[in-house]
C-alpha cells in the first residue's frame, strides 16, 4: 500500500462526527454511514455519506470504527450486513471506541482471517478538542500498522503514543485513564456536596481549592458545570461512565486488582442512571450526592 | 493593640518549623516552643526557643499553633501547663493545624472567657512551601480578628483568603480539601497499580494520562513518587491522611452527607497504618493495592 488515501468511517455519534470532520479537513477521503440519518447529514458535505456500513467501508484504505459500545463493535464487524465480509488483506481496521483489552482481543482474534491490520486507538478529550483535531489517542498495534495509520492519527490527536504493539494495549491506557477521569468526576460531586451541605458557598470552595493541591482536570471542568448548575445539555453523559466503570472494574478483576475507589464510583453512576439521569451530564453526580434531584 | 509585633509558637513539627522561621524572617518576634529539643534548635536563632508552651505564648501578640490532632490542641490550650491561663483578653489565637470544624468549635467556647479573639487557618501546600512563605491558608473568624491577623497570615501564605466570619469555616474548607487531596492520592495508587497488573510501563502511563483528562496535582505529585518507588523518606506521612479521611468522613457523617468515596480511601490509609506504613509516604498506597509490601 502507497499510503491511506481513503478512509470508510463508521459512527458519527457526538465523538465520531467531529473526528470525521477533522479526518476529511486534513484531507482524506471520508466515507462515513451512521444509524442516524440527522448525524449524516450534520458531516456533509465534506464527509460523504454511505448508505451502509458496509458501503462506507468497501475498498478503502482504512476503515475507522468510533461506536459506543463493544456489542456495537461486534455488529459493526460481524452482524448480519457487518464489514468483515467487504473487506481486503490489505484493509487497515481502526477502532476508537473505548471497548476494553478483552473485546479488542475477541476482535482481533476473529478479524484476523480477513484483514490482520487492527489498530487499537482510543481517544480522550471532549468533542471541541476532537474537531479541532487535538485529541489525546493511545494507540497500540504491530508496529507496521500504527505506522501506516499515522497520517490518519495525526489528523485527529495531538497526541498519539503508541503504547504497545499488540491491539489491547492502547485499551489498557484507556482503562487507567478512565478509572481516573470517572473517580475524579464523582469525587468533584462529592467534596462540592460536602461543602454545600456544611453551609459553605461552593462558588468560593471551587475557587479557593481548585488553585491548590486539591486541583484536578475534573474539578476545574466539571466542577464548574457543578457550581453553576449546567448539567440538563450533555456534554459527557453520565451513561458513558455506566459503561466505562464498569469496563474499569470488569478489567481489574480480571487481573486480580482490587480497585476500590473504581468500583464505590460505579455505583454512583449506576445509581444516577437507575434515577434516569442516563442522558444529564456526568456533573449531575453533585446534586445526586446531594440528594437534591427535584 | 497596634498590630502583631510579637508571636509566641507552638509546635515545629514537619510543617511548623518551617513556617515559624517563615515569620521570622518576615520581621515577627518569634518564641516557640516544641517537645522535641531538636527542632527547636533546628530553628535557631531566628525563631527564640522557649522552655514551654506557656513561656512561648505568654505576653505575645499573637499565639500561632501548629500541633498535629485535636487532643494536642486541647492539652496545648486546656491540659496541664496549658497556655489558656496565661493569655490575656486582647491576645490573638490563630490555630493553624488541621483538627476538624468540631473541635474548633469547642475550643472557641472553652476559650471565649480567656479571649475571643481566635483565627481558624488551616493550611495547604507542603514543606518546601511552607518554608517560602507559600501556603494557601483558608481562614475564618471574626473581621476585626482576620484583619489583624493579616500581616501573619501574609508572612505564611501567598494566598490566605477568608472563607467565613466564624471559626470553623477555615477547618471546613480543609476538610473539603483534604476529601479531594485524600482520595486523589488513592485513586493514584490505584490507577498505576491496575496499570502494573496490567502489564502496562506504568512511568509511560504516568506520562501519557497525566498531560490530559486524567491529571491532577496529586496524579503529578505523588504519582511521580510512585513511579520511581520512592516513598521511604516521607515528605507526607500516611498518617496524616490517616487522621485527615477520618475528620473527612465524621464530618460529613454529622452533616448527613455520603461520601462514598473518602470513606472507601479511609479504609486504603487505614490498612496502611495497620501494616506498619504509617511513617511512610502516602504514596506508598501504590504499593500497598498493589499487594508488593516486601
Amino acid at each position: 500500500m502507497m499510503g491511506i488515501k481513503t478512509i470508510g468511517w463508521v459512527g458519527l455519534g457526538a465523538m465520531g462526527a467531529p473526528m470525521a470532520l477533522a479526518a476529511a479537513e486534513a484531507g482524506f477521503d471520508v466515507t462515513a454511514f451512521d444509524l442516524s440519518a440527522d448525524q449524516m447529514a450534520s458531516v456533509a458535505p465534506a464527509v460523504a455519506g454511505a448508505a451502509s456500513a458496509r458501503e462506507a467501508a468497501q475498498g478503502k484504505d482504512l476503515v475507522g470504527i468510533m461506536v459506543a459500545t463493544g456489542p456495537q463493535l461486534d455488529a459493526v464487524l460481524f452482524g448480519e450486513g457487518g464489514i468483515a465480509e467487504v473487506l481486503s488483506p490489505d484493509t487497515v481496521v481502526m477502532v476508537m471506541a473505548t471497548v476494553g483489552p478483552d473485546a479488542i482481543e475477541k476482535t482481533k482474534e476473529r478479524l484476523d482471517h480477513v484483514t490482520t491490520h487492527l489498530v487499537d486507538a482510543p481517544v480522550s478529550g471532549g468533542v471541541l478538542r476532537a474537531r479541532k483535531g487535538d485529541l489525546l489517542m493511545m494507540v497500540s498495534g504491530a508496529p507496521e500498522d500504527t505506522d501506516l495509520a499515522r497520517p490518519v492519527l495525526d489528523a485527529l490527536a495531538s497526541s498519539a503514543p503508541v503504547v504497545g504493539d499488540v491491539p489491547g494495549d492502547g485499551q489498557r491506557f484507556k482503562v487507567v485513564n478512565q478509572l481516573l477521569c470517572g473517580v475524579h468526576i464523582a469525587v468533584a460531586g462529592e467534596a462540592l456536596a460536602l461543602a454545600d451541605s456544611m453551609g459553605l458557598d461552593v462558588n468560593q470552595v471551587y475557587e479557593v481549592l481548585g488553585a491548590g493541591a486539591a486541583a484536578s482536570f475534573m474539578f476545574g471542568d466539571r466542577g464548574r458545570r457543578m457550581v453553576d448548575g449546567d448539567h440538563d445539555e450533555a456534554r459527557s453523559a453520565l451513561d458513558i461512565f455506566v459503561k466505562d466503570m464498569g469496563i474499569v472494574t470488569q478489567t481489574a478483576r480480571g487481573v486480580t486488582q482490587e480497585a476500590p475507589l473504581a468500583a464505590a464510583a460505579e455505583q454512583i453512576y449506576l445509581r444516577g442512571r437507575r434515577q434516569g439521569l442516563g442522558r444529564k451530564d456526568d456533573s449531575v453526580v453533585f446534586r445526586l450526592l446531594l440528594g437534591d434531584m427535584d
